[in-house]
């Protein structure tokens, strides 16, 4: 069983098009994959400055992650900071990453066009992204396109220690994320944090038919035929269901006939989330009352996880001479 | 107790300069400052590169500093490796440290000047020396004036974390090694290994005996007067006897009387050697013998390390929402 890894940032607040474009794929990986999943709390660092903060976030991904559909005896999770010696694999990395490559980093680039001052944790950014990856042994890394040059580079890294030191590492591959159609937020925007536009799927049931109305939609007459390609209550409903699942069809169909207004559509939509998400609604708040059973569930996923990544460091350690 | 700390590079191959700059005033600390003396492996990584000659070099360095007197029972003396937590809280500083900062680590800048490529390692140096000090909740830093940068860079990212997250470290101060005399090597140059000049005071007789012979003297001929503070023989001879000893006298004495050869007055040092390191030499010889005993030591400097060690990185770890 070929073994994948991903790390996700504890930005706090995830949303549908985080559903869309990464759990999901997890949730289906799961069954013909081992995965390792880690919450990214030493990169977070690099910009969190609120411990509590932090902390907070880094239960609620861990809780959001398996309520979507995680199954923690399939599934690693585990909080970056209890597999520590990412950081000692990152500085064994670094002696053998010529500056010339850090340069390149997409994370830092950005800091710099922004003009602000990075700090060295954006810079070494790459480094333990690649020690993150190597240490667990992973074969696949699914990654967006703005993270291929990071897979890339943990390749590079991985090369110019086994090529001095012996092999060491397994280079992985990348998969992009297949599909990834854009999701929209209720402003038509990408759904994103940033834009303020994104859907909460957890949302309890009043504040979420609210937030579903602000879908933005144009002044077709209720009467008329619409593009559902179009309308980004149809976009969102489609990356829900599925194109082939005949709630999506009755949908596109009623849309292109004519007679569908809006909020009609938008109420299906609604429903449609409270069935597609039930399951996981009530697995988070049965997790959020019980911190005990996320805290179980992180540990033995990092046990699993040190378990690999130890076996991973110590041939590091030993082939350079440590 | 004021507690000290100081890294020492696995070089290989220590010699007389090592002594009388460095050891010799670790020798004297001992018995009125509580010392952790480590040997910095990881930063050897960001130049060495074959593993064999790392480990030999690691072990010989330990060996060598009990032999000239570390006392085992009183220093902690472990291996940069045997506490990789140094990496975790490098990773840790690095966050809260701006670019500029690094951009101006000597090492760093010394790589440019000479035209190197240098490796993310030789960038990230002063972070992890950082670390190194802040770990041990180190008073006090014996360096040498070009380290004083490091020390300052340390007080700096430290007063920035705490400054942050709130009390956390410790601000050590430095020390300026006094008097650091710069002894010279047999052609009268500064004694160092780059210069192929050092005296290695653990040699067998015989060619030590040669190597002396070698010192580079004047033709004042055996019967003139000389000046012995302009005789590398005198200065070397000072330097290890110290400056009231009736020996070190007694060769003044006869140096400006005249009469004296240069050739008595190199085997008046070579006596000397033998004297001043002949415990050295024994224990040197014993534990070369006794590689269980070199590891065991080294086994239980980490232990203390790791007891202070992992505390602060715990309170690191807890301050910033970990």
């Amino acid at each position: 069983m070929k073994r994948v890894l991903s790390g996700v940032r504890p930005t706090g607040q995830l949303h549908l098009g985080n559903y869309c474009g990464a759990i999901r794929q997890f949730v289906d990986l799961q069954h013909s994959h081992e995965l390792f999943i880690f919450i990214a709390s030493y990169h977070a660092l690099t910009t969190h400055s609120d411990p509590e903060a932090l902390r907070a976030s880094i239960r609620q991904v861990a809780i959001d992650y398996i309520a979507f559909g995680l199954d923690p005896a399939k599934v690693a999770l585990y909080r970056q900071q209890d597999l520590p010696q990412v950081t000692e694999l990152a500085w064994l990395l670094a002696c053998q990453c010529p500056m010339y490559l850090s340069d390149k980093g997409v994370t830092y680039k950005d800091f710099q066009a922004k003009g602000l001052t990075a700090n060295v944790g954006i810079y070494n950014y790459p480094i333990l992204q690649a020690a993150d990856i190597l240490i667990t042994d992973a074969d696949l890394v699914p990654v967006g396109k703005d993270q291929v040059q990071n897979v890339e580079i943990c390749r590079d890294l991985a090369g110019r220690f086994n090529h001095h030191y012996g092999q060491v590492f397994k280079l992985p591959e990348y998969r992009l994320a297949d599909g990834a159609q854009v999701l929209p937020g209720i402003d038509g925007q990408k759904m994103s944090k940033s834009y303020d536009n994104i859907i909460d799927p957890f949302m309890d049931e009043k504040p979420l038919r609210k937030r579903l109305n602000k879908i933005k939609t144009d002044s077709t007459p209720m009467e008329d035929t619409k593009d559902p390609d179009a309308c980004p209550v149809y976009q969102i409903f489609r990356a829900i269901a599925g194109v082939e699942d005949e709630r999506t069809v009755q949908l596109a169909t009623d849309y292109r006939a004519g007679g569908l207004g809006y909020g009609d559509a938008k109420k299906r939509l609604f429903e449609l989330i409270l069935d597609h998400f039930g399951p996981a609604r009530a697995r988070r708040a049965e997790l959020m009352a019980d911190p005990e059973q996320v805290e179980a569930i992180l540990r033995d996923g990092a046990e699993r996880a040190r378990e690999v990544g130890t076996a991973t460091v110590n041939r590091a350690r030993a082939a350079c001479g440590l």
